[in-house]
């Protein structure tokens, strides 16, 4: 059976010129942090960005920009509200602040939906906040949509690592573009495992970013989130090798 | 339509006594660890414990327990393999090292097939290892066991508690019975956020765990594990609210 909505899903996003899934096999590695920053980041840079969070079970992105509850306006679909300079789109918007337990298959229809009906418009860089793991959302999204490169994030726990090879791996395989690796909450700076690793693996070791706890202050603000150390890398990491 | 394997679940586990799920809203806060660890703790107390990983898209115990490869044999169903002292189960010993880009119902479908098939026999404790967030694996369970106790872990970080408050917020709801919340990796320790709101939300604050670099180390080591800040503080969890 055909479902109609996935045929309008790459026409959604026609105008969006490139669009990056910012992922890790691992949960608690930093990756919405990383996926708001970087919006964040390319929107000072004067592009036009849209957020997509796609972690339905556990979002996180709409805390970290303190956007305001509200359903958004619709018109022909879904116009994704601008929240700190950017199109934002999260499930929370329908949600809210209630749990969502969520099945596979429901997981599948909230993306189909969301990805036919929002109206992104024309945008520079379309960033998708993944879920952890290998699971439905990711096997989705790089059925549905094409020209999708992804940025993976890890920290240097030997046990975040391992399950970051994974995902590496089926990307890999399945020939989707990755950008590179960013090494996240570094502590030691004298351990170069992942660096070497990653490189094994056949993938661009982008930056590794040092342990900030001024991140946790941060939190809700556009400002201080930029000038975090997150906030500095990722500005050198646009820069090098994504603008 | 019913599925015969799941009628014999509840006969399957009808011989350990306790089941305890370590679960957390969020990734990576080393709800792996504890599970692990409390499993270990449990069995130096003299129980009959086991270790049943249900993170199927990230597992990561079997690195913590440094478990060795090879299919567990089989007699009348699966044998769980002794590991480190513990009965042990993964989703690895079948898919090994290769990623497992497992949809829902196929998460669903391996959750029914190793329930109903492993022979856990007699044990004092069944500690399972969930996948993080609100999921196909969490909602099968609650359905499938009955007599399930939750033990909820999070980190001091905002955005940890803020996904962690939505899981407690459905297993409250559901009336499953949680034995109460561990904050993990704490760096600061004149922060209360986390107690103050775990009893506001009518949750027992078990205990905090300060971060501690020797876990990476100890990691495949179960002396060493036990040794962290993470055991210790376990084994006085135990004794007080498990035990």
């Amino acid at each position: 059976m055909i479902d109609p909505r996935t045929s309008v899903i790459n026409e959604r996003l026609s105008k969006v010129k490139r669009l990056i899934a910012v992922s890790s096999g691992k949960g608690g590695v930093g990756k919405s942090l990383i996926a708001t920053t970087l919006a964040l980041t390319l929107a000072e840079e004067g592009f036009k960005v849209g957020l997509f969070d796609l972690d339905f079970t556990g979002p996180s992105t709409h805390i970290l920009l303190n956007a305001e509850k509200g359903l958004p306006e619709e018109d022909k679909g879904i116009i994704p509200p601008t929240v700190q300079g950017l199109q934002y789109m999260s499930l929370v918007y329908y949600s809210g602040e209630n749990p969502a337990p969520l099945r596979g298959v429901e997981v599948s229809n909230a993306l189909i939906e969301l990805l036919a009906v929002t109206q992104w418009g024309e945008l520079d860089f379309l960033v998708f906040d993944m879920p952890p793991g290998i699971g439905d959302v990711i096997l989705d999204l790089l059925r549905l949509v094409t020209r999708i490169e992804f940025l993976i994030v890890t920290t240097s726990s030997f046990l975040a690592f391992e399950t970051v090879k994974k995902q590496a791996a089926l990307l890999c395989d399945l020939k989707v573009p990755i950008i590179g690796i960013i090494e996240n909450m570094k502590i030691t700076s004298n351990n170069n495992y992942v660096k070497v690793e990653a490189v094994k693996l056949g993938l661009k070791f982008l930056a590794e970013i040092g342990f900030d706890e001024k991140v946790e202050l941060a939190i809700g603000n556009k400002g201080k989130l930029l000038e975090t150390s997150v906030g500095k890398v990722l500005r050198q990491v646009v820069k090098e090798n994504i603008m």
